[in-house]
């Protein structure tokens, strides 16, 4: 499953140089996975009441050409590697005007209780687990 | 003209509390008045193109009560008082679930050149002179 | 009491009119909160501590003149009106580099519980109550 | 060389987990790439004034243990590879008060003109050139 996520740049997000400063990528790439896990069907706020938190305790972006004030951004992410442990997700940014690709990145997520310890979110959300493994392709 | 702009919670918007960081409903009135001139038929962008900048001069907001993670949020704009160096906008912030009121907030701006010198906007862009004074309800 | 607070404008807080963008002023202040608190005696995550929260249910601000980036800012504090649901701080930021004053401001916070309900802070926090009528020059 | 920058957690950094969001290492990095150029001897507000722009095609994080409200940090900065048309800083983020090792990181920038266009930086700007090069422990 990859799932698209729609954003518009906003003035705020832009710096001195005219371009989407970079430390909102982070930013595009959380409201993704937002509207991965509310489409996929368990909202992550949902996951929180829980108590499962979902930490990063990575994130890498490789930026190829700057985004612009206004510009229509679509994210696409999907599911690169999930454990019992941990989550990779991987994102693509593109400018929807002309479908140029502005940037790719990846995020590693480790799954905790509400104190940030580790859990295996197997036992801790077996709901969750299911569907993040329909998601990412593996059959359940 | 009243303009509605739908936007949904980011997790980097909320604070330790849990609740939407208050410096985001600036932000959020930001992207609302971008909505606003875009369906007016003037992107903000165009107008800087034009060389006319509208830096704030003025904020001020009211919390009522607090937005949270994934809330979908409908921050509804308006021109409060138009003049032809400045520029009074209201916005008011409703959670879209139960439509409570959250905020109101203002905004003065004031029109200048791309050197933020002061400028006659009639003079300086009649065109968006025209558009808001419609968007006003004053008649072109 | 006025309590100093020195910060560095940030490349990230700028904005493509190459400019500090507004919304940062509503964190600046936060920032220089922190330190009036601190430097009073009682740090604001001690506050949290005890159950305390002082959400902001208010904010205003004015723009002078524009920071710029790698401008040193200076941020005045004071307590504009203390009571005991309530607090109201006003400050002034300046450029250090020539003193000009660039905005002032005023935020209102409310006393609450961690549910965010309102709490009387003479009952529920005496030593905080004790400080800030201190430093609001009103005695103990 | 190796520079550090004090840095204390604003609240408006923090999240609903009670954890500085992980979108502000990205700010933090760059506060202390603008210290690094200061202290080295030309500030990056000079070098853009020269031209020469520095955006960034790249940036990984890893997370080891979150910071709080109100932590001071210390982030540690140095040149871990530096070229013609690019450069590559490498940070460490420290808890001041347990000397704990908090995040990694990497920043991956390219030397442009104004409107972004790579440039060989010894020609563009040889001071700059040359002194990050003495920082770089490379010899002049």
């Amino acid at each position: 499953m990859k799932a698209e996520t729609r954003l518009t740049v906003r003035y705020a997000e832009t710096d001195k140089m005219g371009i989407v400063h970079h430390s909102n990528y982070a930013v595009y790439f959380e409201a993704a996975r937002t509207d991965f896990l509310r489409r996929a069907g368990l909202p992550y706020s949902e996951v929180e009441k829980r108590g499962v938190m979902m930490p990063l305790y990575g994130i890498s972006t490789r930026f190829l050409a700057p985004a612009q004030y206004e510009d229509e951004l679509s994210v696409v992410t999907w599911i690169k590697e999930l454990g019992r442990v941990r989550l990779t997700l991987a994102y693509e940014v593109y400018r929807v005007q002309d479908g140029m690709l502005l940037a790719t990145g990846e995020t590693q997520q480790a799954f905790t209780d509400a104190a940030l310890r580790p859990v295996d979110v197997k036992k801790a959300a077996p709901d969750l687990y299911a569907l993040l493994k329909r998601c990412a392709g593996e059959g359940a």
